[in-house]
């Protein structure tokens, strides 16, 4: 017998047949001998609506009635679905975050969990009945209702799995698992057995849809294993777990040495010319624009051959901060010492994924050759231990990933199904 | 300075334009140098959006996660309202049922209060700020949500009204206040400036849609003065308060005789004929007609004078229990001993309701005569001693009301303005 805790997504639980669906692969679960915890998000576009409803009452809700606001949303979904449940035969029960013991910070709309203390939980499950929580939500001192952001409820899943020592978190949603490449880009993709967390971690900050940074990290701390799957389906997903639990899926075979590809065609690039290239120099630079607010990726500083003693400086950041980190450059310029800043939001990034890429030299190099074979040129590029990553003209991406999905022969022989997105 | 607790219905908050009505109304009461304590049903049709949700997924839904599904309708209005009354300038906190202190027992769907510890709403108060509560809600000593059932967001204002020794209870909807006749039925009606809280439990018992039963009767066990008042004017309503306070109203006149005039058309009669006219046989009647779970109203039993020892007995009940109610007896027709059992669906009921009758005979015989010369025939009647009501055919129901009406100088100059019904 195992303790799963499986997470559904808003998508999954859209409506009442959905709902359904979902109590169903519980109640088999459970049948099977688990013992299940539940956690869920709110039904479909539920969250979008209470925020719209905020915004036609005020331009600036206060945080913490916005977070009550939006907390109503899983109340919801958790209510119906131990219903469901509890309709098949099996009794259920739902609890809230505060009920189930989600302790956070009080930073209303993206509160850090401080401690899960899952007594009732426990109690549920020991008595052979379902535990439904819902997702995205906790309590603080003050007791009062917390939400945590994005990627609030697989987090919520995750600390409870971590909490509760559970065998495995699996994470629904309406996709299959992770895909070597996005199989609206590459038919060609096929869905990836087990990745380790590292290689999730660095997807996921590259643009592959899979889970929250957050959920990951919060899995990797407390080894918590992750599978990843689809409602709709009871075909085995990508597992996320540690290095030497990984190695399990590996077989006789080495780690093949690029898991997969992201694809990122939501970032933007600025690039500073003349900047005097002098210690604290750049740093004030980036001191700048980490005040407008902009989180930046990869940074590039050269010096030309003509102009010694001047650096250039481009960085990639969200392209919904382009506009405003343009502007606030612009007005420094004078103070910053630098001579002209220039903005591209026609750029995207290509990033391959592998722990494999570690013992295999000449990665680069085959990379390179791909691209350079499609007549794609590469503007900038930044590497880890397990990544390269590469800025490309948007309109090269799509190409780029399949010729780079194609060179390190991760091309499957059927084309993939491609379903929607994924739930929060 | 006055502590003043407001309590709106979901048709006052049924959309953004409705929540912001509200929200002007209580910065208004504000800014007069009150501190004002809110109380707030959920917006428009929620509810009952919840209500088809659940019977979407299961015929029997459990009734712990029906209260935590139907207590979502006002988390989110509680907390748009805030946000709004935040966005006129004045600081508004939200708070749910278990954080603003109301204890319940653990019958869930019809909970009722064990304690209100309303720290938290007496601190934001003192903050100068506004206390927004979501009505109809508590919680158990489980940590569970429980909701009050019928009349639950009225109940919760009287109870903090009572809790933090309000001044007022201001109870809101789309009416101007209590009618001495259904103004649909009466257009002379005119709205009555007070009543005692046994007129008001009178009328409420007898048809008149005013305020829950439960609601008044909290009200008068902590004398806490009631204002039933529309949200759409700020014209005064009707109050409802202890017989002394009554008397203000009253200046140099006495009371009235009849306060106002209800009428039900919601019941049914159903009449036994040929009981055995002994000890018990009535009893044991009642007793399978309450296992049935009917609540009866009238009861009237006689002995026809051809058939002595036979005793006739009629009685009302809500018309949607006479057919379960019916075909029980006709069950248990020999093991009850009596001759036959009929059904009646189209009575309706009139009763004439105020204090100044003790005062006044003389009450019936203007009453029937004003029936009478209407050609209308009584069936049953039954009294109390602030209220006299008649069983008559249905379709005689609104003339009756009319006459009567003008019969005790009820009738308005002008006739009444009419909204819709009113809010949980």
């Amino acid at each position: 017998m195992s303790l799963i805790v499986q997470k559904f997504g808003g998508s999954s639980v859209a409506d009442a047949e959905g709902i359904k669906r979902v109590a169903r692969r519980i109640v088999d679960t459970h049948k099977a001998g688990h013992k299940v915890v539940v956690v869920v998000s709110a039904m479909g576009d539920t969250t979008d609506d209470l925020i719209d409803l905020a915004s036609s009452i005020t331009e600036e809700p206060s945080a913490r009635e916005m977070d009550i606001l939006l907390s109503a949303g899983e109340r919801i979904s958790m209510a119906v679905l131990a219903m469901a449940v509890t309709d098949l035969g099996v009794p259920a029960r739902a609890f809230t975050g505060q009920q189930a013991g989600l302790h956070t910070d009080t930073a209303y709309g993206a509160a850090s969990i401080v401690g899960v203390v899952p007594e009732r939980i426990a109690r549920t499950i020991q008595d052979g009945e379902i535990a439904i929580i819902a997702g995205f939500q906790g309590v603080n001192q003050e007791n009062d209702v917390t939400t945590l952001g994005r990627g609030g409820s697989d987090t919520t899943a995750v600390a409870f799995a971590a909490a509760l020592r559970a065998d495995v978190c699996e994470i629904y949603s309406d996709v299959d698992g992770v895909f070597t490449a996005d199989p609206r880009v590459a038919p060609a993709a096929q869905k990836i057995p087990a990745l380790t967390y590292e290689e999730t971690l660095e997807m996921a900050a590259h643009g592959t849809k899979i889970l929250h940074l957050r959920a990951v990290e919060y899995a990797r701390r407390y080894d918590v294993p992750l599978h990843v799957r689809s409602s709709f389906s009871t075909k085995e997903g990508t597992w996320i777990v540690n290095e030497s639990a990984r190695s399990r899926w590996e077989g006789d075979n080495e780690a093949p040495i690029i898991s997969g590809i992201s694809h990122d065609t939501s970032q933007a690039k600025i690039t500073i010319t003349g900047v005097p290239d002098k210690p604290g120099a750049a740093a004030r630079i980036f001191q700048v624009v980490a005040d407008s607010g902009s989180s930046i990726d990869m940074i590039v500083q050269n010096v030309p051959v003509n102009a010694p003693g001047m650096a250039n400086i481009s960085f990639t950041l969200p392209i919904t901060d382009v506009k405003r980190t343009f502007r606030v450059l612009e007005e420094k310029r004078e103070e910053l010492g630098f001579d002209k800043v220039f903005q591209n939001d026609g750029v995207g990034i290509l990033s391959l994924i592998g722990t494999g890429m570690r013992s295999h030299p000449g990665v680069t190099a085959k990379f390179f050759a791909a691209l350079a074979n499609a007549g794609i040129n590469i503007d900038m590029i930044s590497t880890s231990e397990i990544r390269i990553s590469a800025v490309l003209d948007a309109d090269d991406v799509a190409t780029a990933v399949r010729v780079v999905h194609q060179a390190f022969d991760l091309d499957a022989e059927e084309e993939a199904i491609v379903y929607g997105g994924t739930g929060r």
